[in-house]
């Protein structure tokens, strides 16, 4: 008779933006005539720039012609973009093409990378998180279980306050894998790299692996903020790096991303690298190639320059949602190196009243700090992903609303 | 300290068609001159036909205007895509779209569909076998530990021989989780319906669940063959079926599948429709959009026209084969229902020993079953996807060798 994974049957059924989505279409049918504002989902509006499209359409034509046509390719990736991937993105960093994984999405690989790591392992995620870190160690068995108001029973959780600038210490009990993710989802914070030189050190000390989510690196604009876990010293023996075409290009539809596994890195002995290239070897067959060349034209000169306007665009609505609720008596955090804005929501309520009251009285959509993490109870996401009409909007009803 | 999982550790390091290529390639090496003839693994070569590249092409001119660019789609797959299957491949078998999921390939789905079960469920394959099903239980830690000239300890393997036609025997110890694959890689045979629906009505009886790849369904011709194992009575709670636009309409290198677990389908009293879902929203966000659009092009009258053409090149192709080697003397199987024939090797070989003298002698490159399983040995995998020259010469080349 055939069982179940019953650590699935623990997780709660709905998904946080599900849940959202859901009391979001009550609302707009209830009130068919409100314009909603939708601040609340992490996912670009921005198209695609012209030199994507114009790789994606040509290797589309390559498809149709038997003399270009291409069957299976590299589970890891086609050569062509894991090279121009290692020359642009970690050319001084000593990393090279086959120490790059390509996939279709970060939530693909950050989700079954603890596939190469033992079920004893402990994991350690900042909390608030992004739920994938938790659920995915949920269904592998482990997070032990759950208790309303707690959390889970095997997961250490490291605080992420105010009074920290929402980076977490350094835990006293030593974890076997730590996720981090900077510039953070969903605080909006970036890690100084003194400070995550730290973190460096203390794996490497310990024989913990970082997994190092940059999904977020474009945005980095203050100086001494790293784009990368690998300009720190250190990092090629105790850090997997998780990065993705999706804030960067635009790609949350499109699907690429990718990861680096250093050959430095072991663990029991046993290299990482070769281990992840047999899981995914044996679990996937790569890339589409139509979307392998688009990746690659995004670090085209044309390409480059493109896509730095849409990131610009996009920390253009970050500074507006800043800017705006400061002068309004509002405490934010993040916004500066990430699309996120951080928000304390008004005395008095629950991030979950704060996101009905807003959702009710502005027609504005965001997400609920709780919905991340027990400490994210008492803040609210706003995400610069909208238009600048419309996220000029969103802020001045916040604004009259809530003053 | 972080442990990896140790599982991977035993598998054996290379998979079966890297250590192919390895032997090609030095062959190649030493004998730049030879014309080496690919009939080894099962990758199309056909170009993608019209209506799917310029759905493709499409799909990517609408990513890069503002009003048209797509984010983060279903996970499951858009409606558009999920509802033309149900209309088309599952007219009249009751299957809905939300039955449906989506996603990069059957290599994905087959090998990670064990997520969503316990890790103390026995594991029943054929044997010769497609490997991912074996590699990914290893990986999970259901196959036991291995022992050369016996397989894995905990795997229970049904034989597939010459006597019984390469169609397994139900078990005696019943298995929680059985792979089948019809029409069959690598043996090129199919299942008629009357028995497949012998392996439904053991399902159902003894509360296993059936993992149906049918991947080559495309290739059927033969009366009385199922496309799905759907079309059996009951299997609706006992089975869950993988299909790939792979073989179907080319879609190795685009690469685009489907998984239909029927919400019938109850573990432990669980739907495990509804757990598969909540693995995919977690583990993955979908498939490119153009990709998805392509793949609805497969549907078009024009798209279905043309894609089959492609498969009776290949159907042709594989007759030559069948046809040829069977006129010089050589004893056959397969090859009517699926692109792959499953020849006997000549008497007193093994198969990888006729793996070399076909490579050596004849510059002709095919797969020893012994890379399936034990039950593999003697026996040879020719596949009918490269051009009809090709086929012919290859086939011209095993017979003045081998006459």
């Amino acid at each position: 008779m055939v069982k179940v994974n019953e650590n699935f049957v623990k997780l709660p059924a709905s998904y946080l933006f599900v849940e959202i989505a859901n009391k979001v279409n009550a609302f707009q049918q209830k009130n068919p005539e409100k314009e909603i504002l939708r601040l609340g989902i992490g996912d670009v509006t921005r198209p695609l720039v012209k030199p994507v499209v114009d790789a994606m359409k040509q290797a589309a034509d390559e498809m149709g012609q038997a003399e270009t046509f291409r069957g299976y390719g590299p589970e890891a990736g086609y050569a062509f973009l894991r090279e121009t991937i290692a020359a642009h993105d970690y050319q001084n960093l000593g990393i090279s093409a086959d120490e790059i994984f390509v996939s279709d999405g970060a939530k693909s690989d950050t989700g079954s990378i603890g596939d190469i790591f033992g079920l004893d392992n402990t994991v350690a995620v900042c909390d608030p998180v992004y739920p994938v870190y938790v659920d995915t160690n949920v269904m592998a068995g482990r997070a032990g279980d759950f208790t309303e108001g707690k959390g889970w029973s095997k997961i250490v959780y490291m605080p992420c306050l105010e009074e920290n600038y929402f980076l977490p210490a350094l835990p006293e009990t030593v974890p076997d894998l730590i996720y981090l993710c900077f510039p953070n989802n969903p605080s909006g914070v970036s890690m100084p790299k003194s400070q995550l030189q730290m973190w460096v050190n203390y794996a490497n000390e310990h024989g913990s692996v970082i997994l190092y989510d940059a999904a977020y690196e474009a945005f980095v604009v203050t100086p001494g903020v790293p784009h990368s876990i690998f300009e720190c010293e250190g990092a090629k023996t105790c850090a997997i790096e998780f990065r993705s075409f999706s804030k960067t290009a635009g790609f949350t539809g499109t699907r690429c991303a990718f990861t680096v596994i250093p050959k430095e890195l072991k663990a029991d002995g046993v290299s990482l690298n070769r281990l992840w290239d047999r899981r995914q070897s044996t679990k996937m067959n790569g890339v589409s190639y139509p979307v392998q060349r688009a990746a690659e034209a995004v670090y085209s000169s044309e390409g480059q320059k493109l896509v730095r306007e849409n990131i610009a665009y996009y920390q253009n609505n970050a500074r507006i949602i800043l800017e705006g609720l400061k002068k309004a008596g509002f405490t934010v955090y993040g916004g500066v190196d990430s699309p996120y804005v951080w928000m304390k929501v008004p005395q008095g309520m629950t991030s979950w009243q704060f996101f009905d009251e807003l959702l009710t009285k502005c027609a504005v959509v965001g997400t609920p700090g709780s919905g991340f993490g027990l400490h994210g109870e008492g803040f609210f996401r706003l995400t610069s992903f909208n238009t600048k009409e419309n996220t000029e909007k969103a802020v001045q009803r916040i604004v009259e609303q809530f003053k």
